[in-house]
């Protein structure tokens, strides 16, 4: 009688198939499990699915982060792995909802105990902080992605693209271009600091997304550049908008244009019927919050203002 | 007054931020649109998430096919995105579920027309097959990688890996090998045949799950080699398992040992309380499907032996 030599005669398809099954044990179980009753998980990790009991409306949605992309292989595992959740949770906040759940696909080249730890401290911090579990997923040998999917509950009205009215206001969460700041910073200093913190721990803004769900007509996350994704909510309501993009704030002024092209910021660009404006007012002082207006809907062309006064032209609809 | 530059400025993170979405557009836009409604799905693509009206558990599983480990970069697209969902959808099989959805995440190093094509082909033969829908997911640059997250619903019951029982018959819904034999016949002839076509296109054995689903008292699907696999459903249910190897039918008795260590099967291993293996036999023989039965549940080991006569264990108790 001899042990199957640890099964390592098999197929290595995954990281290493005897040690796949145990860093799943040790990184990636239990992350959250105080939050699986409450958000309706009946089932997380260990078996071929996971199962929730859903009885309302589910929102879905997947991001996958690739290395040397979105983000620097150098980058502590602990804000990779943050990242990598954060910006798919954004897609639950631009649609109002709250998060419940989320499957995770770590594709890696190799095995790093000390990685693995500080990429499970990251899935934990974020975890924390939204009160949702993980609750399944994979892993496998690779060159390094994630692959992020992530569940959420819509409040009564979820919000779509491409609901917005003419003459509805378009604001803004935030300044932009804490993103792009944060990873010059980074790259400059390699250090975790005020300015680079927004770039490696990028907050989604699932409370703001909540706040505006019954008060907004249409909301998308600033994740690729406000002219790209202010086209999308433009095209997909078919209105356009006038936009002077000085009047867009940003975190520097000095790095004006690419505070605005970068994205990465995570900010929400939503738009308000006039007459909800007064209680979207009231909502923001009572959650102490901000907003920006810069732009009013209407048209069939979203027109672009810059400094320098010359117009450009994004038409979807031509 | 001039155009964006068509948006080529921005940060490409993407394939190509001008092109990404174009590509969602025509290649990865309404696949399986027409079971959206029935399938309970009330918003697919072009949206921050999609929407589920949930109104019973769901199922959840995602699952990542790597370029060179999972597959070969020279496989048709058509198999490549075909493989990607089954192996996904064979976890939903595992618990007795019905495929309703499906997000998908492709990281590709680059665009070509003709791939894009043939990929979709791949998707819609299993949409089409499966009927359910692609309801979102995200185009990334980067090496080959497909990420596949199936929703599912369960029946009245699902099937777990952890309820097997002492005196539980073990069941097998095929013969092992095609996957292996499948890959060593595509080397060789690089063709689409009877022996590559199980490999290229494996079945997620879907009608299978939900026929078992009442009556099995545990199950998993064969993804990694039955040893692996059957010591997981061992494990999880805390009863052990005496198997001859030799018993277990595989396609191809040349190679026995490659056909049953190989995996990439997606037959399922399940477990029949003896009481139900009449109610078993009749399901099966109105469905005309078959089950090898291969052992019996019980004791505290799981026992393996093979045609050598000499017995190797692995065991998870310990």
């Amino acid at each position: 009688m001899v042990e199957w030599a640890r099964l390592d005669y098999l197929k290595d398809t995954q990281v290493n198939i005897s040690s796949e099954f145990s860093i799943i044990k040790k990184y990636l179980s239990g992350i959250g499990a105080s939050y699986l009753t409450t958000n309706g998980i009946n089932l997380a990790g260990g078996d071929d699915c996971a199962v929730i009991a859903a009885n309302s409306k589910l929102l879905i949605s997947t991001d996958t982060s690739v290395a040397g992309v979105h983000f620097l292989k150098s980058m502590p595992a602990e804000s990779i792995a943050y990242r990598s959740v954060a910006t798919a949770l954004s897609d639950i906040a631009a649609m109002g909802g709250n998060p419940i759940a989320f499957n995770l696909s770590l594709v890696m080249p190799n095995f790093n105990s000390d990685w693995m730890k500080a990429f499970k401290k990251g899935l934990q911090k974020i975890s924390r902080e939204f009160q949702f579990p993980l609750i399944g997923g994979d892993i496998a040998k690779g060159p390094l992605q994630i692959s992020v999917t992530v569940l959420g509950k819509p409040e009564k009205k979820y919000l779509l693209r491409s609901n917005a009215q003419s003459g509805d206001v378009l604001c803004l969460s935030g300044a932009l271009g804490s993103g792009y700041i944060g990873l010059k910073e980074y790259k400059r200093s390699g250090e975790l600091n005020s300015k680079t913190k927004p770039y490696l721990f990028p907050s989604a803004q699932i409370a703001y997304g909540r706040m505006i769900a019954s008060i907004a007509s249409s909301a998308i996350d600033i994740s690729d550049g406000i002219v790209q994704d202010l086209s999308h909510l433009s095209s997909s309501s078919g209105v356009g908008c006038n936009v002077d993009l000085d009047e867009v704030p940003v975190v520097d002024k000095q790095y004006k244009k690419q505070c605005l092209e970068f994205g990465d910021d995570y900010q929400l660009l939503f738009t308000v019927p006039p007459k909800k404006l007064f209680t979207l007012q009231a909502k923001l002082n009572s959650c102490k919050k901000k907003c920006h207006t810069i732009g009013v809907m209407g048209g069939k062309k979203l027109i672009l203002t810059n400094n320098q006064g010359s117009m450009r032209n994004w038409d979807h609809f031509q």
